[in-house]
């Protein structure tokens, strides 16, 4: 009977759980760098730096980088503030990405910014930007140093790029992996490819963990970008058509434009680029996007991405956290249904 | 009569252009670089990095790095990335200080946020954090990394405690004093210690120079905050009482206060903890500062730690460049007469 239990809830675990059962005692002591390290004598730090790490993220980021590590059978405990480092830059985009999109909620709890307002939230989010860059500079590592101060620069840029491109009905569909590339998947690169750098292995498997987790994090998004349409969203605590609202072009929104009439381009333009929005748009906008096959279309080319990501990990013989790395890239894609 | 032109003009140098002069083609090496590191494929960032970066600074904190390393005897060319990186962290920082403070002024002109709005400002304020971050890596030194790194960290923490401090008016002198050493004199400090460490020099120089660049840091912004309440102030193309109507508690006020009878302190509750702000409460102000000598304490305040700075160049042999940062000391001071 005990047995059954436990079977069943073994399979309630999700491929990161498991994930993070592998790396347990590492994403502990990182859950515990992460709490010291965004200490400060000036309290709102910590309160309002709290608030957002402790709202419920599943570190993937960090994760990659315990897992990419232990797979390359490092065994120090570099990995442990490097991979607080990348939480604390994802963090602190998260923190300024919320003031730009003027959000509300985040994962289904108030923002950091509706509860304290935008000026804490710009100035803690630069504090954990800063104590990044501490982090990194602690590891001492140039190769490190490289490869992390590139990521920051480039997710800055890539802040920007969405910025400029918001509202641009004429947005192509590389136009918008640029984006995505640049603010979300180059953290998943560098987060995964940390872990053969510290491990000192050679050059071919920094090559392949960073085409990995470049590729998982392209997929990632594609798939995020399709929950904002997604029912399975409120279960998230997000809410539906956030990304709508905001005049933001998604893939969905790029393929259900290429595909539509003029008529149809005509009411995209009126809501994401005037931002006239009515009652009854997102139903409409959400039947074009079923009616183009938008959304299915777009979890497809994340299944492409995701292959992508696969095969990247081929070089690397079977291993446990091998099989959960794989397995990560399906859970990843899975959350849209 | 040529030469007596050029004697009138050259009496009508300041210091800090003397200062200028002593290390001309260096500085314009480090324009060069700004210009050059600033650029992004995205073409906002450098429309908007430079419209700030133009505005009229007097790279005063560049300066610092590039007189250093030559009084210092250094003859290589780090000091010039490594001077535009001390410039990035000040303009990411003032990017960001405008969208906190709301201000729409910026030396007269108009401010970025002002002009392109606040997500822009707070987006491209990091990538000039993330750039600076890039340039501090290229040079690879990790005591560099050491000294930069903790500055902005130390400057992130300025800007929050800052905010939390603003408003209150039980803030002591040493409250105040705390804040404005982490938000200004903290990347004065490591401007100035580069050189020494760059040029290779022992261990006493670089304490002596980040000595001298704290006291400078800590005088000059003494002055910025007296010229909050000054005439002279509109000379420099900002609005007079900035300060006093987002309700700063700065050191001239600390001293009223302090100074104050209840009735006095009840005035000073209602304008800066309240905002509660009418017509005339301006020069209400301005008499009880008078009244209890604050902006002229202020300055003496500013003259002591401007001794201090003074004497840590002691370490020095005489040179032109040596006399030039003592001259620059007095020059931060008298700008408020």
């Amino acid at each position: 009977m005990g047995v059954v239990v436990n079977l069943t809830e073994e399979r309630k675990l999700s491929p990161l759980d498991r994930l993070a059962e592998l790396v347990a005692d590492d994403l502990k002591a990182t859950n515990q760098a992460i709490v010291d390290r965004m200490h400060s004598p000036v309290s709102l730090i910590p309160q309002l730096a709290g608030h957002i790490i402790a709202a419920g993220g599943k570190r993937l980021r960090p994760m990659l980088t315990l897992a990419t590590a232990r797979m390359c059978g490092y065994t120090g405990d570099r990995h442990i503030l490097l991979s607080a480092c990348i939480e604390f830059i994802h963090t602190a985009t998260l923190l300024h990405d919320d003031v730009v999109d003027e959000s509300d909620l985040r994962r289904g709890q108030a923002s950091a910014n509706a509860l304290w307002g935008n000026k804490p939230s710009v100035l803690v989010g630069d504090f954990l930007f800063t104590r990044s860059f501490s982090l990194m500079v602690e590891d001492g590592n140039l190769d490190v140093l490289r490869i992390l101060s590139s990521a920051s620069a480039t997710l800055a840029e890539g802040e920007v790029l969405q910025l400029v491109t918001a509202n641009d009905t004429e947005t192509t569909e590389s136009d918008y992996l640029a984006v995505i590339k640049a603010k979300t998947a180059e953290l998943f690169a560098a987060a995964a490819e940390l872990g053969p750098v510290i491990a000192g292995r050679p050059e071919k498997e920094h090559k392949a963990l960073r085409e990995y987790g470049m590729n998982l994090g392209i997929a990632f998004q594609l798939i995020d970008d399709v929950l904002d349409f997604s029912a399975k969203q409120e279960a998230l605590g997000k809410t539906i058509g956030d990304d709508f609202r905001e005049g933001k072009i998604t893939l969905p929104i790029v393929l259900a434009f290429a595909r539509g009439t003029e008529q149809e381009r005509e009411f995209w333009r009126r809501t994401l680029e005037q931002l006239d929005q009515h009652d009854g748009d997102i139903e409409h906008a959400n039947e074009l996007l079923t009616r183009h096959n938008a959304l299915a279309d777009t979890v497809a080319r994340a299944r492409h991405y995701g292959a992508i990501a696969r095969d990247a990990l081929g070089v690397f013989p079977d291993s446990a956290i091998k099989t959960a790395l794989v397995d990560t890239i399906d859970f990843c894609i899975q959350r849209a249904y």
